[in-house]
């Protein structure tokens, strides 16, 4: 049975991986949805138009999969980029030439997740490693959506509050804690993937220098791509190596069996414009306490580093 | 030069005489755009459909104009809505049967506002006589829509932060003051209608009693479809007679000479989920003082209350 | 029947009028006790002990009268203080030299608050021209403190959410608002003089001419004493002439006559640290709306602008 | 060299036993400040004068020890109590009749805490296993008091933003969020134990059986005193045992060694009425990144749970 996936992404490197996988995989991605996030705007709609162009000089099919337009502001707030991490395009190395325009599409972002939730009505799964402002604007549009996706994966949010771009708050539920919050209580079927599990399984220096010696057109745009972002999560959090929240997200939609340990629980957002702004609010009180609320979510607490390892492996062979 | 408007209503009373007043004025109306507010939802829905076929019964052209579904909630926070004011239908003691559902169209309301901002773009207009959010999810789709609206009138705020829903809010600006801060400051071409201008300028006996005495059928429909909103406003505020917030500026759209005193100011509203939560904020201190900023409205201070006794006349002799 | 008074300052030159208007109608001040606000904290001691000893050197009875420190720093908040209205002394032009500090107290502002509440037990009136973190921090160490003093006369707030430190909010509300709410909520006797009554009663051209040609002493102290803030006042927000909220306050507490229109209402203040932060809340909808709280104040909304005059004209011929 | 303490403290179980720990010590406390928070206020004040009697009736010196009245209430916000958790008085078991009124002080907290701290300037430590009210009026009252207290021990907060009376939450720093963020960051000399700790570390079956079965008055008085605490949060929490926060505190004090995990990090504390309401905000993000702010506490993140035991041990075999 064939899946189809719609990638809601706001492009860099872990993206660009994250659609990489799902094709490698034989998975149908019917649209790139982009939304503002970790660098400006248009340079995400480069990447992801380059992302495209490039798999198709590889000989990728690819099909109708194009580029849609979305947010480039949150439904709420004022927010700021992350260049200092990801680097101005997003994509390292890689020179991000856009010669071919006629893959972006017409249509805006929350309308063509209205149309494929409806041409794909219970089997089309949501893969978001971004602000959530799209699915935000498409539920604000037609609330029955939440019936017609089948999943929606979210990298985003964390723990125990040990956040990334403040002390306490993740980036994706930062930037637009209103969407978050709207998306993760509208009643979608959730797999949602925290900051801390991509710390607890950065890609160390082993798995690096293991991934990187593929010899393999993937391996070698795996290296180029991630140059800014390995540098920098490296330098500033001092982490053991480099995260792939995204793609960790993106594997464990492939393989359910990558997520090692899950809860499910019910989490929400702050959405005040204060120093918690964006922090994620687990209720993991026992019933009978002080607040109970309903699960909405499956939260990965841990996954199987190796799995994870030989999964980046697989993919990084395909060409 | 015929005039192109959408009306963006929270369907009550004042919003059925708004639509009648255009109509009336032979100016084209090309979407009534539905959105949360006063009654519920579906209430809303109905009362603009049986609009529409009252209208076309009595014989009036409404050639392709249409209502259009838009957002049943707000984009980020929860409101209540206002039976104790409008009552169950919003319409008196009209009885509300809808007969004809093919007036209800299939494209939502944001998706409408943008075609038609393209179809007559630099010419159209639009009366928000309800809480923003359909514009605001329209902006956010699409922010170049600012330069294609000519002109967005806005039934919402306070000049002196004397409320209707709370001490300090109008119920307009209250309802969804995420999206009155995104319209308010997203350089659209701005002429808004504070409360106190309705309650200033509220209908008092003597013309209410010339209005219904009119022995047009539209003097009748008046008098019944006011009637849980005439007794509530005078009950509850002790108001001088019945406030027409809507149709006030409906009434400037049309004949701008109506409004006598307007400034240009900076209005904004306030946000956060405290006791000021859609407090109009105008920055009225001068120049070189503590805040300033660029205007971004025109604001109806008053208007000339004979001119629109008279405009209402004027109207209900229609037919 | 003599009176007893505290006065509660951010010593600038409507605080030392406002002392001088006491004492000249022979009524007992027992306390300055100072607070954080119109400009630096040290400043404002120097000031209030400049004033004593300027009384003191021109024959006035002072008694036991002394300087008490109070607070430096509000309850929770930060706030600025308002040189560019006070000027760095808050006193004009005057020459503020300090030689005397045994006028200095040793006990801080909130524990002689408390122990004359007691001594002067239901007679004892309260000055407070200042923000309201003495008066919050004696209340939160007694609070039967409440039922000790006769009267506080409070200068802050707004009538119409029209302030002079942000558009929306008066700087005593807007200082320590988290203060202000405690004290109107806390039970006092509460008399409060708004913004707006020092606005729409500023001293013209015309009064202020006749009260500099009194050819006293004070008269002249006058003059020099207000040449910052007359400046100020009339260059950043174009008013008539120089408004006296302290001293308006003052004059209402010795002269309850001067006050013209009174409404007893309820009054909160906005605490969140959001663009409202210190907006006055006057619950002014009616009984059986959709908010009713008990009147806590009696909100002066205007006054007797001639007999002002004559007040002034009184104490400045004093000596 | 004797040491010199305070206890500020919101009465129940954990408290009496923080007292009784300290005094087996041979340490001089000086004042038992009591402050809003587990229990109603009388029951608290109660609680801490029961405590006093039946420790000289057992032979206790307590000098010159008395309890000092506090805050009843927070700086500015609202709370509630915690009797769920601690039971009406808070004592468990035990029967609380207090005889003698004569231990009670006449002046209040915040006025003995500042003169304690001139009294022993540079010695004196101040235990809080209670909101911060009490420590913050004397704060504020006092500014230089920063500079004469030798060390503020607090029990409070949280590492990882799980909670005890939100999700996100610990009890004493929700209750007065403004009181906690002022000490926090008010300049003190800060070692603080968050809530995890005591989850952590909480007492087992085992240890219970052990500390119960010691045969003294004091092993009796244990058993009966955390009944109710014990059985509460065994039930709602599924904790492995009875949490003893104060006390983990008090032993921290006495004896440092206790402490097996510390960082030096910046605390800070949010303040806003929302949900994340009195969260921890732990600037955890290496120099150089987002946020960097000085470290203002010491932070204990694990004990020496065999250690603590034995510190128990010797409590409760003194008499």
């Amino acid at each position: 049975m064939s899946r189809h996936f719609i990638i809601d992404c706001d492009t860099a490197e872990d993206d660009v991986l994250s659609l990489i996988s799902l094709l490698a995989h034989g998975i149908s991605v019917h649209a790139l949805t982009v939304v503002e996030g970790n660098i400006e705007y248009e340079n995400e709609m480069k990447g992801a138009l380059w992302a495209l162009e490039y798999l198709r000089e590889n000989g990728v099919q690819i099909g109708d999969l194009k580029v849609y337009p979305g947010a480039r502001r949150l439904l709420s707030k004022d927010f700021r980029t992350a260049e200092f991490v990801h680097g101005e395009t997003g994509l390292g190395e890689i020179e991000v030439n856009v010669k071919d325009y006629s893959l972006l599409a017409k249509e805006d972002a929350s309308s063509e997740i209205i149309r494929l939730s409806k041409e794909y009505e219970g089997s089309l799964e949501f893969l978001a490693i971004s602000p959530l402002t799209n699915l935000a604007l498409a539920y604000l549009r037609d609330p029955e959506i939440t019936k017609r996706i089948k999943t929606v994966y979210i990298m985003g949010g964390t723990i125990y509050a040990r956040g990334n771009i403040t002390p306490v708050a993740e980036f994706n539920f930062w930037v637009d804690p209103d969407a978050a919050k709207l998306v993760l209580n509208a009643g979608f079927n959730i797999v949602m993937v925290p900051w801390e599990v991509a710390v607890n399984n950065a890609i160390d220096m082993v798995s690096f220098m293991k991934l990187t010696s593929l010899k393999t057109k993937l391996s070698s745009l795996y290296a180029k791509m991630y140059s800014h972002y390995r540098k920098a999560s490296m330098n500033m959090q001092r982490m053991r190596g480099n995260p792939h929240p995204d793609v960790i997200t993106t594997a464990i939609a492939i393989d359910p069996s990558i997520a090692k340990v899950i809860k499910e629980e019910n989490v929400d957002v702050e959405t005040c414009d204060c120093q918690s702004r964006g922090l994620t609010i687990i209720d993991y009180i026992d019933p009978g306490h002080v607040i109970t609320k309903k699960p909405n979510a499956k939260i990965v607490y841990d996954i199987d580093y190796e799995k994870f390892v030989q999964f980046l492996t697989k993919v990084l062979t395909w060409f």
